[in-house]
Order: C-alpha cells, then sequence, then structure tokens
C-alpha cells in the first residue's frame, strides 16, 4: 500500500469510528462545540492569517490571477465572517433525532422513522479556505465525520484552520476523529478517496467541471454534485415590463460568478419590442454583454441603445454558463417555446418566469423540471440562507439525495425503528 | 451503434418523452389505469398463462431445479394476487403534488418543495415475473416512466404481461412510452443501459449479488441497491424467554428464502443456557440446521434434544446470508459485545433485540445503524406492505435516496417553488 493510500486509510478508519459515537452526541455539546470553534477562529487569527500570507504569497509568486487571489485571501473581516456563520449553525434546530410519521399498526407495532446521520461525508474542494469551516460545521452540527481534501494552494490555511476545528471541537466534547483533513496535496489522492465505498456514505466535490465529472465517473459511494447552473429568466407575453427588468437585472448583476446567475434570457415576441431596449438600456450601464439570437438583435439595434456590447449569439451560447457579465438573449413565439428551451439548455438548478398571468405561471411551475423555480424573482435567491435552511454545503443539481439548498436535513438518512411486544408475522 | 444499443436509445428516448408528462398526469388517470391493468391481468389470463407455461417447459428441458422453478411459476391464484396487488396501489395516496414546508419568507417569497416524480427509473431483474408488474405499476402511480429488463427465464411471460401493461395503461390515457420492456434477452444489454446517466435517472438492480454488483460498480446513474439481509436477532440477558423463543421462530421460519430472515442469532451468556435449548427445540421441528460457536454448541449439546441439526460454526458462517433453514449462534457476555458483532457483520437491513430491559432496548434503538431496528419483534415484517406503505419496489440497504422500504414516496424526489412579486436579493 502505498503511502497516501495509508494515510488515507488511517483518516478514514478514524473518521468511521468516531461516526459510531457522532450520532448520540446531544445537541447541547454539538451547539457548545460550534461555539468554541467560532471563537477558537477569532481567537487563534494571528496564526490563520499568517498561514494565508504564505498561501497568497506562493499564489501570487505562481502568477495566479487577482480574481482567483482575491478568493484565497483571508482577513480578519472575512475570518469575522466565517465565526459568524459557525455561530450561526448553533441556533438552527439539530436534524438528529427528528421522529418522522410514528404510528402504531393494527397488530400493535410502533412504526416510524428516526432521522439519523448519513455518516461520513467527504468533501474534494478548491480555493476558498473558509470552506474547510463551512463543511466540518455544517457536518458537526448534522452529526456526520468528515474528511476534508482542500486545494493545493490554500493548503497552508486549511491545515491551520482544520487544526483550530479540531482543537475547539475535541475540547467541547466531540469524539476524535470526527474532522479528518488530508494534508497530502499529491493529485492520486482523489482516485483513491473514490474507492472509500465501505468507509465513506456520501463524497461531495465542488469546484471546476472537471473535478466534478472525475469524481461522478469515478466514485464508488454515493455522490452529490450541484453548483453547474445554465440558469433561464423566461419573459412572457403578459410580464410586467418593470418586474421584469428589475428581476433580470439582479439574475444577472448582483454577482454574475455564482451558479445561480442568469445565463439566458428568453423573451416572448409579443412583448420584445417594449421589453428588450428596456433591460438592455440597465445592462449596459451594468456592464452585461448581450449574445442575441437574430430577432433580439434586431430589436434592440433598432433601439439606438448608446455603451451597449451586443453581439450575435453562436449556437453554443445558449447552454452555456457564464460565470461572466455574458447573457444570452432569445426570442421566442410561444411558452411552449420557452417551455422546450428550457428543458434542452437546462441543467436543473434554477430557472424563472415573469408573467402576470396565473395559468401561464402555473404552467411554468408545473413543466419546468429544476431544482428551484422561481415566478416573479430573481434566481440569485437560490441559496440555503435565503431559503430560512441556514448554511449550506452545495446548491444541488441531482435528483436523487436532494435537491436545490443543500442544508442540515439534507446531509442525513433515517432509519426505521419498529416497537414489539413480542409480534411475528403471520 | 449496434443494433442493441439502438433499441435501447429509442426505448429510452420514448420513456424521458413520457416522462416530461407523466408528473401532470391526474390521480384520477392514473388510478383509472392501475385498475384497467389489474382488469386486463385476469381478462387476459388464458394469453399470459400460455406464454409463462413456455418459459416453464423450456426451463424445464434446461434442468432448472425445482425451486427456481416455482419461482417463474405463474398460474391463476398468483395471477389474481398479482392483479389484486395492482388493485390495492389505486388505494393509496398519490405521492406526486405534496406540498412541503410551505412558508413565506420576511421578503414576501412563498417558498417550498413540491413532490414531483424522479423522471425515468430502470429496474434490471430476474426470475420471478410478477416483478414486471409490480415495478410498472409503482411507477406509474409515482409518475415515473420505467424500462423493464427481466430475466431471460421468463421472458415470454414478461412480453406479454409488458404488452397487457402498456395497452391498459395507453387506453387509460397514460402517454404511451411510459411502460418500456427490453425483449432482447442479450447480456450485453445491461452495460449498455448503464451508460444512458442521460436518459435513465434512477437503475434499480434485483436478484443475485453479481447482478447487484456489475450495477453498482458500472452505472454512471444513481443506484438503488436492496435486499441482501445478514439480518441478527439478539436475545438480551433481560428477555423474555416465551417473546425471544417465539420471535427467533418465526425470523428464521415463517420463510427462510427472502433477506429479512434471521441469519445469526447471538445469546447473552447470562441467558443462554436457558434460551438455547428452548429454541434449539423450536428450531429442530421447523429443520433448521444450527452453525454454533463453541460456548452455544455446548450447551445445547449439554440438553441433548433429539432431531437437531448441529454443527460447529465457521468463521465466515457469522456475515453469511444463508436464505436457508441455517442459523449461526453466538454466546455474548455483553450488549456491547452483540453491539460490535452487529456492526462488523450486518449489512444493514433488519436487526432485532430482544429485552424487557428498557435502557438497553433503548442504547439497541441508538446504537444500531440498520434500515429497520427491532424492539421484540420479528426482522420478517420488514416490508412495505407490513409498514403500511403498499407495495414495495425494493428493500433498500443504502443510506442515500431511501431506506428500508421502497415504496411510492421514495422513488419520487421534490422541487422548489418560489412564489414572487418583483423581489430582487440585495
Amino acid at each position: 500500500m502505498t503511502t497516501i493510500a495509508q494515510e488515507l486509510q488511517t483518516k478514514g478508519q478514524a473518521a468511521r469510528q468516531a461516526a459510531r459515537q457522532l450520532p448520540r452526541l446531544s445537541t447541547e455539546v454539538k451547539n457548545r462545540a460550534l461555539l468554541s470553534i467560532a471563537e477558537a477562529l477569532l481567537a487563534r487569527q494571528e496564526e490563520i492569517l499568517a498561514a494565508n500570507a504564505e498561501d497568497c504569497e506562493a499564489a501570487k509568486a505562481a502568477g495566479i490571477s487577482a480574481s482567483v487571489l482575491d478568493r484565497l485571501l483571508l482577513n480578519p473581516d472575512r475570518l469575522a465572517g466565517v465565526a459568524d456563520g459557525v455561530r450561526s449553525l448553533a441556533d438552527l434546530p439539530d436534524p438528529v433525532g427528528e421522529m418522522i410519521d410514528m404510528r402504531t399498526l393494527p397488530n400493535g407495532l410502533i412504526v416510524g422513522r428516526r432521522r439519523v446521520p448519513l455518516g461520513v461525508i467527504a468533501a474534494i474542494y478548491e480555493s476558498r479556505p473558509n470552506v474547510t469551516v463551512d463543511i466540518a460545521s455544517l457536518c458537526l452540527k448534522s452529526g456526520n465525520a468528515c474528511i476534508l481534501r482542500g486545494g493545493k494552494e490554500v493548503i497552508r490555511s486549511n491545515t491551520v484552520l482544520a487544526r483550530v476545528l479540531r482543537e475547539a471541537a475535541t475540547a467541547a466534547g466531540v469524539p476524535e476523529g470526527a474532522i479528518q483533513f488530508i494534508e497530502s496535496t499529491d493529485r492520486a489522492l482523489v482516485g483513491e478517496m473514490l474507492k472509500m465505498g465501505g468507509l465513506i456514505d456520501l463524497v461531495v466535490p465542488r469546484g471546476s467541471a472537471q473535478l466534478i465529472n472525475f469524481v461522478a465517473e469515478n466514485a464508488r459511494m454515493p455522490v452529490l454534485i450541484g453548483g453547474t447552473g445554465v440558469c433561464h429568466t423566461y419573459v412572457d407575453r403578459a410580464a410586467d415590463i418593470d418586474k421584469g427588468v428589475r428581476v433580470a437585472y439582479n439574475a444577472k448583476c448582483r454577482r454574475y460568478s455564482i451558479c445561480n446567475a442568469l445565463d439566458t434570457l428568453l423573451v416572448h415576441a409579443d412583448i420584445a419590442e417594449a421589453f428588450l431596449p428596456a433591460i438592455a438600456r440597465q445592462w449596459a450601464e451594468g456592464g452585461i454583454e448581450m449574445r442575441c439570437d437574430r430577432r433580439s438583435l434586431a430589436i434592440i439595434e433598432a433601439a439606438q441603445i448608446g455603451g451597449l456590447s451586443l453581439k450575435p449569439a453562436q449556437a453554443d451560447d445558449f447552454g452555456k454558463e457564464f460565470l461572466a457579465p455574458i447573457a444570452a438573449v432569445r426570442v421566442v413565439d410561444s411558452l411552449d417555446e420557452a417551455l422546450d428551451h428550457i428543458y434542452e439548455h437546462s441543467t436543473g438548478h434554477s430557472d424563472a418566469i415573469i408573467t402576470e398571468d396565473y395559468s401561464v405561471a402555473m404552467r411554468f411551475l408545473d413543466e419546468v423540471d429544476t431544482a428551484v423555480v422561481y415566478v416573479n424573482a430573481s434566481t440569485q435567491f437560490t441559496d440555503g440562507a435565503q431559503f430560512g435552511l441556514g448554511a449550506e454545503i452545495i446548491d444541488s443539481t441531482q435528483k436523487t439525495i436532494a435537491r436545490g439548498p443543500v442544508a442540515l436535513r439534507e446531509i442525513t438518512t433515517y432509519k426505521w425503528i419498529v416497537l414489539g411486544n413480542g409480534q411475528t408475522r403471520p
């Protein structure tokens, strides 16, 4: 066995061992541990920021771009934000122990489901060091052990953060082994991890499409995939134009770098001449490049708006996740055409309709098969905290395990409990 | 593309197309279709039984064992039972459309989850022809399209059954394409199916361990695995001996060929001398062979019971799923030793404790991480119908997707619905 495989086995076994005890850890101890972690992150700020400074210097020396560098960076403000996030988890209800549908059967058996942790969750992620804290805290509150494997750019930051997390948690009464961090940055390690089907109950990849695909194709255990959003906003013929402009502007411009930002704007032909120049004016101010089909291009050009960045759309602009100040635009002749477009191109993350027509709204809700379907609201809301679930581990675009924001309850499972008095089956 | 791959693609596309419409099919139409199917199974009994007779003759000619032959056989009684099962599905509540946790957020957004079908479910199964009807009906009621791939021994029966199902469903208003049956018995086909990640949302293998492992290792889509049960019954020092004997007898002898039959009996040392001879007497009458550890063997031999089939256990008898009139037996010195044994050997299907000690029962419920955990009841109850869920598609031993009996609700998912009035995210 290689050294890498050995480190993994040892850490995997330790996590599995902790996972036998974690389901029985009281909410009180878990919350105390979360508060201790939040305190420790602030108390040991100097140590954490020093490690992060080293990471950032190394990244700069390696010629990393300014935008990526910004994602690696920790500072006192950001660290305080991370600590706040951990503290707020303590206020959320504990999903573990919830009893579901308990009832007495005619033969006297009492049967129901009890919510329990999944067991061991492995996270493989890139870039931002706050992910280490977020995932470890979510796993802790939900009674799961975790194995964390962060990106090599912030290995120093992550190593210190993991130590702080582990020490604070253990001192508060959390079983040793509950938080495992892989220090090796060897790339072969991910492949090894994905073979550990007996030790890991769920693996969550967060990062590039390449990483996600590699995990999906090679994992021997269930995978939770998300974060890839080709998101549509469809402006119906019966849209309120002001609402439509406000919502589409927000969906693209509030933050264009997130997975639930608008990628494609679909506009009904009957409203296109009124709506398209209005949104184009706003998007021009927001610095958004519009990649337009023939009809939308003609309408916008005719409006002679200054400062526009306008291009004919290529076929592959529809179905592309831009993560950039770019939107694809298309005119459609009917709701059906919009639904077909979304069916063909959506990744099932977040899609919206703008309409005042009740029946059209209902059809959109019925027929769009997407994790989060919006009527008259910005797709930027897709987020566990926005939905009142607290922090999230990922936005799932899967249909099984969990869909949309994956928060505390979504990383648990249940077991059936049957209380009898000597019953036998006839 | 091979002919096989073409047949699969065509059927997969047809199923996917139907799956776009099925979520909106009313409960009324679905129930009417189920009742039509039940009627058609009886009305076309002659045709079905004739095909089954051909299958059975061919199987006999191929020298298949009597017990396997019995699994292939349909007769008027069995067919009536299958039809009854379909009819009873019409009485169960429709899981589709259920609204979960709908609420209004401070910003006025109305947010919640709506239960929807998964989409396309593929089932790969062996032997019994009733599975074709069971799975197709469960999928229909839950709004899922299905692709069925049965065993070659009953290909004639299954082909006729699938035709009957499809014709009755379509006549009742179910979209064409909702029920797909693969007529080719080429083995390469399963491998091809498992590559259809874009067309199939979930694959359910039912059959030999070899089939299940092949599917688990090769599927590009989520897999629902179950049906492998190494099941324990632990008789605690504080057990009521009569209850224990009754329950352990039932757990082994009612039907030893099912996955939730008892495989290993663990007995606390303090009660072993009283309990073991009592169960041995019963099991001797039931024709059960006991494979005993050293201590249990000594106790049972000393009791000099007639008609016993008694053997020393080999190490691998613990952790073996017998599916036969055989039980492994071991004496343990404590609850902890029993819990460790179960932790090590259970497949997480069904495990039971017999005890009158409240705190011991609570510890067992807390610490055994199994799909169905029993106190003072027979593990033979693990079954969707027994738990009041109606028919089941499989008993899952996974932690994700669903655990224990997989009935109608367990083969659905949800989507988030957000109803706004122009809200944008700050």
